[in-house]
């Protein structure tokens, strides 16, 4: 069972995504995702990072990360990425795998504003981990930590806008007896292919 | 700050683990994991799967799978996986990263005998699931999908135990302020090297 729908307005998997969300928006963790990259080596890395909303007008999700993190380099080497996503009391999993980006202090202007936009939607205790000392590195004395907040306009050069654009969707809901599970895929630039698949 | 124990009975970061679990067991989902590992082409893929308790005796995690997904052929050409376990009321992540291994209906006779235990310990529902048509293919009807358990004694073919043997472990606290993080990381065969990091 294929069908097929041209991307004129939003992917056909958001309003999917977009009722788990609603479902779960009493688990402050239902907005938490691990996010899979593959390391220079050629391991896998998998972390949990926070959903910080869509792109506007756009089927690009949003996160943020330090510059000095490992994902950032490994993003450069390798741009592909898989974000797994449960919702617990849905019970429901999106797997996105696509292209992930790093939008940085070196970004284009229009870039900036996106980034721009995302550092003021944070909150202060968010803004402040990006005054810490380096990530990963040996653990330095209480003091290298303030607790004071940064100017919320401007981001510092540590702040990095993560995007990660999905190119294809698998949608399990293991609620019924057999599961449904739902993959759409993005064929060419503007349409998606939306396939029925055995649990 | 490096301290070095040598692998006597259990690994230094299983105490640590214990008490997520144990501090999370009023959550059924605190036993799901994100497992990534790396397809053939060199991108990225993570999903959410089931933890089955330790291999006795040792410190490798169990997970199942059935022999007819991509994980297995993944696995096949690149062992290397990384799995990403956050518990929502401790408020803590373990990135476990290491080997994987399938253990399916060809292994080797100790192995089967780990792989028949794993069986054993499914629920019916989990057990029926293996009698269903191939994972991701295109959906077959209703009347394809039984919901008559197989014989609890021995497994199907369909069945693989899939373990994870990690050579590192990042355990982060994001109680606190700085949040807490402690690395640790196989050096050789028998010592863990244990590292507090900046988060």
């Amino acid at each position: 069972m294929v069908e097929s729908q041209s991307a004129t307005a939003l992917a056909p998997w958001r309003p999917a995504l977009a009722r788990a969300l609603h479902r779960n928006r009493s688990l402050v963790y239902a907005r938490y995702l691990q996010l899979a990259t593959v390391r220079p080596d050629g391991r896998p890395a998998n972390r949990t990072v926070v959903f910080r909303g869509f792109l506007k007008d756009a089927d690009c999700l949003q996160m943020v990360t330090d510059a000095r993190s490992n994902k950032v380099a490994q993003v450069a080497a390798q741009p592909w990425a898989e974000a797994c996503w449960y919702f617990p009391n849905s019970r429901e999993q999106f797997r996105l795998n696509g292209h992930l980006s790093c939008i940085g202090a070196e970004a284009a202007e229009a870039d900036l504003r996106l980034r721009r936009q995302a550092w003021q939607a944070l909150s202060a205790t968010a803004r402040t981990q990006f005054t810490w000392p380096t990530p990963a590195q040996p653990r330095q004395s209480e003091r290298a930590f303030p607790d004071t907040p940064p100017d919320a306009a401007e981001p510092l050069t540590e702040f990095c806008l993560l995007l990660l654009e999905p190119v294809s969707v698998d949608h399990l809901e293991l609620r019924g007896e057999p599961q449904n599970r739902t993959c759409y895929q993005l064929s060419g630039l503007e349409s998606w292919s939306i396939q029925i698949l055995n649990p």
